[in-house]
């Protein structure tokens, strides 16, 4: 992956540091309806990088929570059929009330419940961004994945190809997370090459990616697209940054918040290892 | 805020380092009924601090638990309908056996839901002290508010007023916290200027707040305003030391529980920024 | 607790080295069904000892996930009788397919749900390792036990004699942690001194020393003993390395992960403190 960025005509009307200065300033409100994993791990993302996390899950509420948030995020990674109904709930709220929504379909392709729970909330929720690994976003686009538990253990078929017959199958945004990122809305492609191979020691980095994604599309209500490859971009560079404080994976989960919350707004593009492909 | 504390004669009673000294020859056992996002770190402050956690939510046995506890802690972040009975029982159970409750009463008025339920707890179970943010605390005592999710986005009005009012309305000791934080029992009004501005960049710290009033409530059984005081006082120093080991919110976060854990008996009256109002 | 291994036939079958070797080169999947309190904490212990851990309890895919499993963990310390059920249901799964089950009956003897339930997995499903500590491993063989929430607090009397109890009791192999552990089938005995008093002050490390334990199982599917002496000699060495690095709970909980990760299977066995009783 090179980091010339010369000819990116659609990579031109991105600025991460736009993006994240504006974080900053409005605070936008996430609502996040995700596992019991990474609860405190996408909270404290959110809030490191500028954004204020909301959890709520239950039915009465949901949408009351989604309507006034800025981005929706949902994650299947521990649902029950309860919290996928409650996932619905909100996700017809935001919807109506044009809240960009985020879908991370951890594990899909890994039991029968998973593919069809995410399968239900796509066919029932207008979705803005689908960020998953290679095998979770290979079986919603209809392709053979390899996966194990909620990891993608495939080499993959080429990653932006993937995204890109994903985004057209799915009629929205997809971004494919692995050693380098694709994110495709069906007629452009970007791939990201910022990140660090300890992002994969970490649980729940994956759903951290889906959480600022969530951030992003918040300040970028109609530009999904550039959401999600700037979220990944903005972790990425935090990613290598936390990489250069840490001894294992322990030492640089704790630096990823660190690197988050330094993230400059007026370097970040210059880092930023983006080409469209 | 000054740390004058010559003319205190009610914090004259007060001493964070003889209940720490409590803590951690009696280690009470704290039970906990709390949200997803920070069971593992109310959990990690409690055992720093001295005390043992236990976080059970079952109908079936938060009575037997809450009955054996020093102190009850419930905090309705990720709240339901059935958790919120559960707690309920357990607090009833806690109030038989004259064991504390202190409520976290997360997102008051940030849902219809949220408001109702901590109403609701205060009608059904006796609090001994609610712990919430400014925004959370003004909801409950009918005043106006300003929260954004879970996180108070209003200056305010006196923060020491509004917990006054507060207690005067609820009836218990109430503690609103934020840069600076107020404690009151309707008649005694303090205030505490220790913390450090990294507190309100990680999620759970007020959760934090709340576990470790429990953890001082359970030593201080007939004296909710002091173990109130104190628990923030304790949690201030606390930020204080760790602000001194970090460098973001993710190191601030670890050095919080070394700094809970290897805080002085000894020193820490000394350090308090204790103010009667 | 000596470090004497000279007289140990049953420990010369044993290689922690060569088992860690295995769940680097296989990465078995290790399904955990857990508490809420430290599911990010035993995930990410399994990954950085590498295998991969997922994180599944709907009654709809428990069986689908364990029969793919390597290992499967059943740990009851945020129990509900629902969580129960799929426990029961995974594991009659896991036993049908041969994926060897660990259970750790957090809390037995704290509350009647908890004791009842503990032994009703024990009855309804094949367990292959049974890890608590002492004061749970105690009320689940019929002794006298004193435990305050879910920490044991009893002096106890000699480990290896109750783990062995346990073992012939319950027809399994029992691991008993504490600050030396015991591991026993019923027949041979072991002793474990390897740790750090550290490991007392961070939340989960029992429930990290169970799904360490699931991850030696999956690649000793046949030999439960070894699979849990081995998996507390790793977890007791990386405590004693991650000790090093450590001001307190909170920075040694961090290095525990990088510890984990760092483990050489070169020289992990010249530093187990293993004595056969």
């Amino acid at each position: 992956m090179t980091s010339d960025t010369a000819r990116l005509a659609g990579a031109a009307a991105m600025s991460t540091g736009e993006s994240l200065r504006r974080i900053r300033e409005q605070r936008p409100l996430v609502h996040q309806i995700t596992n019991f994993v990474v609860m405190n791990e996408t909270a404290n993302a959110t809030l490191a990088i500028g954004a204020l996390p909301v959890m709520a899950h239950a039915p009465e509420e949901v949408a009351e929570m989604a309507t006034v948030a800025g981005a929706l995020v949902l994650n299947i990674g521990t649902l029950t059929t309860e919290w996928i109904d409650s996932m619905v709930l909100a996700g017809r709220a935001a919807n109506a009330a044009a809240v960009p929504v985020v879908l991370d379909p951890v594990g899909a392709g890994a039991t029968v419940l998973r593919t069809r729970s995410a399968r239900r909330i796509l066919d029932e929720v207008a979705v803005a961004v689908v960020r998953g690994n290679a095998a979770e976003v290979a079986t919603l686009a209809g392709r053979p994945a390899m996966i194990r538990g909620v990891e993608s253990v495939g080499d993959g078929d080429d990653i932006g190809d993937l995204a890109a017959a994903a985004a057209a199958a799915l009629g929205c945004t997809v971004a494919v997370t692995g050693p380098v990122d694709a994110v495709s809305d069906g007629r452009a492609t970007f791939r990201v090459a910022n990140g660090d191979p300890l992002l994969a020691t970490v649980t729940g980095t994956g759903c951290i990616a889906s959480a600022i994604t969530g951030c992003f599309a918040a300040v970028n209500r109609d530009q999904p697209l550039r959401a999600a490859v700037e979220a990944l971009v903005a972790l990425g560079v935090a990613g290598e940054d936390a990489a250069l404080q840490s001894r294992g994976p322990g030492s640089f989960h704790v630096a990823l918040y660190d690197a988050l919350y330094a993230l400059s707004p007026d370097t970040i593009d210059g880092r930023a290892r983006l080409t469209e492909q």
